[in-house]
């Protein structure tokens, strides 16, 4: 393979592929749990399946203003799940209510990545300026999206001890 | 940034640092725990991390050949932390001597990251056949990479839970 076009697609697909396989085990593993399961400490005295699921959740939808795609689905998730640590003593959504957003935010988020060519991908993420931007460029889009990524697999990680 | 070369120079790059950025949030983690907090169980009944350090370490040295770089530098650690689960009899390395060990294998991989290029790093890996690899351009090397980064993330959240 020698067209660097090609090329560039291919990495961008690649990266695309390692957030979706991230995704896939995060799904298979809530296949696998109860809701009691779930609402379990990953270890004594640690966070829980579900404020960890909340948690993915709310990331995920912060990507789509984060990456200038559009508004979030779910604001009121930051709150709850970004702002403040489990147990702060709100409301918690349902298991069922969860897993119903996880698949709305990842459904948008996949239509649009489709659409997305690498030159988009490689615009700067809009918590970057132009100026500092001109100097980065790795600050771009996909560069959010690798590291959610990361954060993703961290988190997940964390969740398999619940099985 | 329209120059295609630049683009690729960059992804891979971006490849790379995010696999450095696991790396080093690893050793600051090493870093913060006792020999003591490190040996305990990062769950009850589940891996320790020192289980969980050594197995980082088995698959990480593995890339050297499965990129088709050089050798395994520790060989022997393929029995007790891939092959065979925790808890299984071995005797284990210390800790200062797997501290030792991530640091020659990293170095290692550093040193040869720097000088692979582009087009290196999307030859096929040497798990996948010439003919495969001709219909799954995606199965190159800086995809294990980008792979063993994911693998990393998900054991290093688990190791998190020992602080």
């Amino acid at each position: 393979m020698e067209n660097t076009t090609t090329q560039l697609n291919l990495l961008v697909k690649m990266a695309i592929s390692a957030w979706e396989s991230q995704n896939k085990q995060l799904n298979k593993l809530l296949e696998a749990l109860t809701d009691e399961q779930l609402k379990k400490e990953i270890a004594p005295g640690r966070n829980t399946g579900v404020y960890l699921l909340g948690h993915l959740i709310a990331v995920s939808d912060a990507l789509l203003p984060l990456l200038g795609f559009s508004d979030r689905l779910y604001p009121e998730l930051e709150e709850v799940f970004i702002k403040n640590p489990d147990k702060s003593g709100f409301a918690m959504p349902t298991v069922s209510e969860l897993k119903e957003k996880l698949q709305a935010v990842n459904a948008k988020l996949a239509t649009i990545f489709e659409t997305t060519d690498v030159d988009e991908w490689l615009e700067r993420h809009t918590a970057v300026s132009a100026e500092d931007f001109a100097n980065e460029p790795h600050r771009n889009k996909l560069n959010v999206l690798m590291n959610r990524t990361g954060h993703m697999a961290n988190h997940l990680g964390q969740m398999l001890l619940l099985k």
